[in-house]
């Protein structure tokens, strides 16, 4: 665990966000706020503000706050969407609430972000906006294509850049436009989110269909179950005509087994990798730094983490 | 209808801010926008804007369009919510599209007023915050309260206040803050945006008890069906033992009766006028000009209108 300065400020300030007169709204929030999520984006926010030489943290504190919030909202809306019934261990909104109290937790928190956004730079804020019409656009072309077999490797990959790795890309980049770092390393610094967002999302949906449910907190294989493509299941199914039938199945030993032996899962793996290393290649213009090796070491854990 | 200035720049930014390579997105969401609303949000802001004074209109049209996508918004998510299958003569983005297409469509439509909040003055920006924030949490507590047949006045008050009146409030006030206008007026304004949307709402939970199917463009009586409370059922069930029964039948006319002859539909309609004549009382701090015959034409309508 990397210890990030400013993190615990930032915890503070999503537990104020959260306050509601309507204690379903707020206790409902701050459960899966509260729960333990890994807080990849905020650290990553205050990580890259920095490395990038930013001295007053204030700024980066607020926005990693608002990213944060942003993202706690669009895992609320999803888990309704994919009718999952846990997360981080614990019952889902949806499943403890219903549907319609999710939609409108999912909907209280991400108002919530706008209390934050009061004199947040306007560049900051463009880019914000950005993601957050990327996240959506993600998820909708992903609820589109679900049960896509003849999905490509740049249809997965357009997908995942806009859903999760457009959010990343914000946060480094906005660490470096709050530093105010120079255009190259703010570009460095996007092209390192970019890419640890896209190895992230890739390591994620390998786990989905080889990782424990006790290390996951959730259950595993659901992505499978709905129909969603992942690169892992785009190579098995572009290999060999035997991969649909296998897929389609409710045999997960047979399709874990298939996955491996056809070598797709190694190259979704590899793949991600890839990816981690082109993250960590990216900070090289930035000097050496403590929060430059956390940065590398968020990149690694992406990759090896198996929750 | 009034012709309100500035009105075709809103209509226009509205279709601007839809626009996404995503064509399922900004299909659906168009079609709601550019259905036919009556765009009383926009109005207020902009009649607002014109009755305090305000010259340079710019700023007014920006938050115009902005609350006419938060609006846009919450309709989108309600109607998944109420499991509605038509709204203003066509079918809802949920009938049409599903419930998961449906809540991004929302949440499309949400994030696409970031856009537009750059530059915008911090004090709209923060009524903004909290009115957004209100929305939800009126539309949680009558998801909450459905079928609480001891629900209180002041409980649907508080509710019609908060997931109503609160947008319009701070329609009316922003109004008055862009224009530059004194803070006697902006809080005239805000009276009378809050007193307006009561009004607003009153009328509309008659029209769904006794409105005709035609003049609406959705069903009536889905209110009822769903167990949601209003001024004239809480008055009848306060006054009659056997409302409640008459009330969970399914007997349309009988309902209506009833609430005729208990006298609990002219109660309704009688406080829907008392707040529209408090919010043209509170018109009478500006000065005398179209704009501000107009903001008192629309608290008329608010409470004449049959959809």
């Amino acid at each position: 665990v990397i210890a990030v300065a400013g993190l615990d400020s930032v915890e503070e300030a999503l537990e104020r966000a959260l306050a509601s007169d309507v204690s379903l709204l707020s206790g409902a929030a701050s459960q899966l706020v509260l729960s333990g999520g890994k807080r990849l984006r905020p650290k990553t926010v205050l990580l890259a503000h920095e490395a990038a030489g930013g001295e007053d943290r204030s700024q980066a504190v607020r926005f990693a706050t608002i990213v944060e919030l942003v993202h706690t909202a669009s895992l609320i809306h999803d888990d309704i969407n994919d009718r999952s019934g846990m997360r981080r261990g614990e019952e889902t909104v949806n499943a403890r609430w219903g549907d319609g109290l999710a939609l409108l937790t999912g909907d209280f928190v991400f108002v919530r972000m706008l209390s934050l956004l009061a004199g947040l730079d306007s560049r900051v804020l463009d880019l914000l906006s950005n993601a957050c019409q990327c996240i959506v656009e993600g998820e909708a072309l992903e609820v589109l294509s679900l049960g896509d077999t003849a999905m490509s490797e740049e249809g997965y990959l357009d997908i995942v850049s806009r859903k999760t790795a457009s959010l990343f890309a914000v946060c480094a980049e906005s660490g470096g436009v709050l530093a105010g770092a120079s255009e190259e390393r703010i570009g460095a610094l996007r092209s390192y989110g970019l890419n640890l967002g896209i190895a992230f999302q890739i390591r994620d949906d390998t786990l989905d269909l080889v990782g424990q449910v006790d290390d996951l907190g959730k259950p595993v294989a659901s992505d499978l179950a709905q129909g969603k493509m992942s690169l892992a299941t785009i190579c098995a199914l572009s290999a060999s005509s035997a991969a649909d039938e296998i897929l389609s199945s409710a045999d997960r030993l047979g399709v874990v087994e298939m996955l491996q032996d056809s070598g797709a899962l190694s190259y979704a793996l590899q793949k991600a990798e890839q990816y981690a290393d082109s993250a960590k290649d990216s900070l090289s213009v930035l000097p050496p730094s403590g929060a430059r090796a956390a940065l590398r070491g968020m990149a690694d854990f992406a990759v090896a983490r198996v929750r």
